[in-house]
């Protein structure tokens, strides 16, 4: 389930509608203007102005104690289970999980953890499956320590996660002694979509982060939080990791920009994504996913053209989508416009009726 | 999958029919005679002369141009990975494999790989099923780098792997660069069943390892097979594992004595659990799987018992079976008769009938 | 030999010239601009175009086929070593080394590798040491597998390595098998100082990286070079290691500035270090190191002043140095003019007097 | 300070006298008998009575709650280590250490830790050297975690750390949250040598473990002891490792017998030492180390012949002695006479004589 964009065909043009991830988007001029207003110090030492107006920012917005800013949010997940478990550990997670497919296989080879994968629709178990994926606590098996869940669900076409869902899962893990983490990575794009705040959402997990390069639109970091004790030894990791940086406020301006402005806005991408699913339900042959926030995932081999063939197809004309899975996946996000939408649309059903 | 005995209950006597692991057989008499007479020397400097004929015979009879003897199994599987894959890389195996469930965690904690949990009836999957599991090989993916397989598949109900199954997959993964390993802990019996030799079957894999501790009735030890280099690099992390020892000419004794005397008669085991599997499907409501070696996986629940039911009081009367992944697990070994096995099918069918 | 600036004592005004690190630099406004006209894209696709100049230009600057933009120095450290080495072998540094005693431990924690370290004076070590070091080649000793340098050498007094020592110790690492690495936090002091170039400097060494955020005045980044493999390998533990970014583009404009406009200045620093040195000797009971670059070590207790004391008193009047390895180490960079040089002598000799 | 027995010369006659390591050692015919007639069990699940036997009556001589069986000394390292610690954190040990010398690396390759080098005579190092190294707790140091002595120190000449001095070095250790490993390979010689019980000797330190294949003769086995919640969790990295055996009471029983019978006796190998460095001193030239237990350091160089040579000479004679760090290393033993100490003498003195 690896996702990058394919190598462009011979003589395509410039992208003109990135369909492809909302992890491409520009800074805009406000938030360049913040940028270069930004009051700076030394990160690594705690003295950047900026970095701390952001981390107490962002533990407030997610209700845990305190908060540390990373260049990645890969770094996130790699830091949390770091300082969460000891190796030898197991985490549970989904089967499509980010963690097990997408970071290079860096959990066994920098954290040490075995990752027990989860079935269930839509990047999502139940607290059922959480009971059955519980192992005796013998010398044989790896000592079970954490829970994770993706907010939303990538692979799971962006699907949200209910809040009692989340709530039962978490419980279940902290009765058996295990912490939990939220890889919060479009954790706006769920609480915007199901209209519940981020600390309500996250009062589950013992650790949750939020990219700032997804749907918010800053070019780099996110913010992991979690209990002062946590982000303590988080700290440490980051020096380790090589995390630590200097005047970073550089970056960290753009994202309380973001915060700012570029949040209440998802429910525009949620809107676009809903109109292009409607507009490629009705191509003959397309199976489409009912998008809950920005991620469209549709299979349009039903109207006999390839997941690879029809990408080439609109990237000749300058629209950027890419597969993920087997399947497509189309991404909203705000350089992406409503009429971009009926654009991509029209060029899609006009690529099909060609064939 | 856990498997240990459970606690014996207040009041058990001693056991006297162990059908829990042929794990458990204690040295004969010739063993310890042969344990008796070794000539030993500096096994860690390759100076103990019974280890060295011990580790030749086994080269030979794997097919192998070296081998390497280590104090237990699971070494052989640490090792094993240590010295095909780097920090980072995935190996592909069975979802019920014994890596995953029942070394502790040990391949993230200490050799750093990730393991892919391939599906399939009997502890097996097919060529179809590895090139299913292919990543594209891109940075977002671990590397894949190994695929595994058990010979005997345990938790598959000790399932012999058709030898054109083998080589097939074992096809698939060479074509993509991958190493292959095979989990030999009951090879043996595997080939005594098949009619094939041990050479012959381990052909596919660049190693291979046997217990002695098991169906072969030595006290401790196993031997990992594979190149010349292999086994150099091999001996470091030996070295380093702590699995180097002095005179270990008196555990490799005994193991030379096992191949003398211990393989052909896995057919009596064999014999014993089919006898075991044949009582057992008359009992009405039990479910049996169809032995292929010396396991016989049984389900007593449709006859209104549970496993731990069961199992508490077969063990009142000096038996011994345990439960392992929600069925029962009996096991035939040298320490178990024919009669033994016709005495157990009558308690069990005496404890169902009684409640 | 831990670096951090002391908590400032209660009553302390904000630091006017801080000597403490030139880690602390603002970026400038000619700096602020390059960022604000920054064209960017996905810099973990390769697709940010200013990336991609900043490490076109570094390579070439270095000498090496290929560079990799990364958020840190120490991460640099980190995945050269990941690259070079795998876990289990040795690298042999001096016992100042950055990497053994300022990056956390993050050498065993993440890369599995044991440090040996050489002595020497100025934090170098000849060729003789290097041969002196090297390990019988057997199971029992770490294989050795890389050599590392600082150029200059922090801890060593910003001591600059000569050419032909570096060339004397890379020999002799290259002809036991072994590669290079060098840590080229501050090379261009290095250069500048000897009037050597930085590929001509680095040319005994197969990985060399350099950090923007000392001398060089910008916010942060750092650029890893090597051959067209090494970095190929490098750019995956950049992902596991959650190093790769998005629009980092924001970040390389500031990098590409500084090779533009602060490596020629660097002999400013040089020049105001020695006046700094020369007005320290003067002090009756001080000793003073000869600087050789922008580093400027003391020893103040022949003048009957600890470290702290004397730390604490300038902080008072807004001045920041800091002690490092039991001495005090001031640091001049592009922040620090002739004048407030001037002005710290007068302040550190008058706190003296007022003893 | 790799210790290997060098490839004997071409036509060397088989070793007579053993000079080279009491790891060599051929369990006698009371041992074997003891071997014949133990009572075994599984020794993973705890039902090993024999190895059980000797667990307990380990915890009880070292003076700790409970102890655990590993097939060897380095195994006992590799376990406390990684209970003790997590990983990016540093023991503090001689330079001249085990760990870091002849373990190939293990502990920056399966623990994790980084090992800081203490210097001092005789592998000894002072209270005020451990203070000397106390690190500053920051996020750049690497934790420290763990004091590691040896007792005798091997390289230190087998001397003996005085009780006050072990006491004085724990202390130390202690007073900063760390904890404390004894290396006690040649514990029972330091104990006889010193006439100090062993749980005196190790009472200062969390975690001792006692070598079964030294001075005392075993095949091989060694015996790690600590609390109860210490020795739980090295029984989850005992399996992890492939270190958990099954019937390896055969292996147990001969270091109970070795307890019976051979402790008492080291005093003998002691007195042959001295009697060694007697002889050795007065060769004209030998610079000869004055033994405090079994190990004989000297060196021959004064005497015109180098170590090589005179191993070799020796070697054809059928005499083992080998080089370690730069010395000669003489190891007495119970296989050892007084007599073939003269022997040895006479021959040492008459291969330098015809030169």
């Amino acid at each position: 389930m690896v996702h990058a964009p394919a190598r462009p065909p011979a003589g395509a043009p410039p992208v003109r509608i990135n369909l492809y991830s909302d992890t491409q988007t520009r800074p805009s001029p406000g938030m360049k203007d913040a940028i270069l207003r930004a009051e700076v110090g030394d990160e690594q030492h705690g003295d950047d102005p900026t970095v701390n107006a952001l981390t107490d920012r962002m533990a407030a917005l997610l209700g845990k104690e305190a908060a540390i800013f990373l260049p990645s949010g890969t770094m996130c997940n790699v830091i949390a289970i770091l300082t969460h478990c000891r190796k030898g550990d197991e985490v549970v997670a989904h089967e499509t999980s980010h963690i097990l497919h997408s970071e290079g296989g860096t959990h066994a080879a920098l954290t040490g953890v075995q990752i027990m994968p989860l079935r269930g629709p839509k990047g999502m178990f139940t607290a059922d499956d959480v009971r059955a994926a519980i192992r005796p606590k013998t010398r044989y098996a790896p000592p079970q320590r954490l829970l994770e869940v993706e907010q939303t669900a990538n692979i799971g076409g962006g699907a949200v996660w209910p809040l009692a869902q989340l709530n039962a899962v978490a419980d279940v893990a902290h009765g058996q002694g295990w912490s939990t983490h939220m890889d919060g990575a479009r954790l706006m794009n769920a609480c915007v979509a199901a209209g519940i705040p981020a600390a309500e959402m996250a009062a589950g997990f013992d650790s949750v982060w939020l990219d700032f390069t997804k749907g918010l639109g800053a070019p780099l970091g996110a913010v992991l939080a979690g209990s002062e004790d946590f982000i303590g030894e988080a700290w440490r990791w980051k020096q380790r990791l090589g995390g630590s940086m200097r005047q970073a406020g550089v970056c960290a301006a753009a994202c309380l920009y973001a915060l700012d402005h570029n949040i209440d806005r998802l429910a525009d991408d949620h809107a676009n994504a809903k109109a292009l699913a409607r507009g490629l339900a009705q191509i003959p042959g397309f199976v489409v996913e009912e998008p809950e926030t920005n991620l469209v995932f549709f299979d349009p081999r039903g109207a006999g053209i390839t997941v690879a063939d029809l990408s080439a197809a609109l990237r000749l004309q300058g629209i950027q989508i890419s597969g993920l899975g087997g399947r497509m996946r189309a991404c909203t996000h705000l350089d992406v416009s409503a009429a971009m939408i009926e654009e991509a649309i029209a060029a899609i059903r006009d690529v099909v009726a060609k064939r």
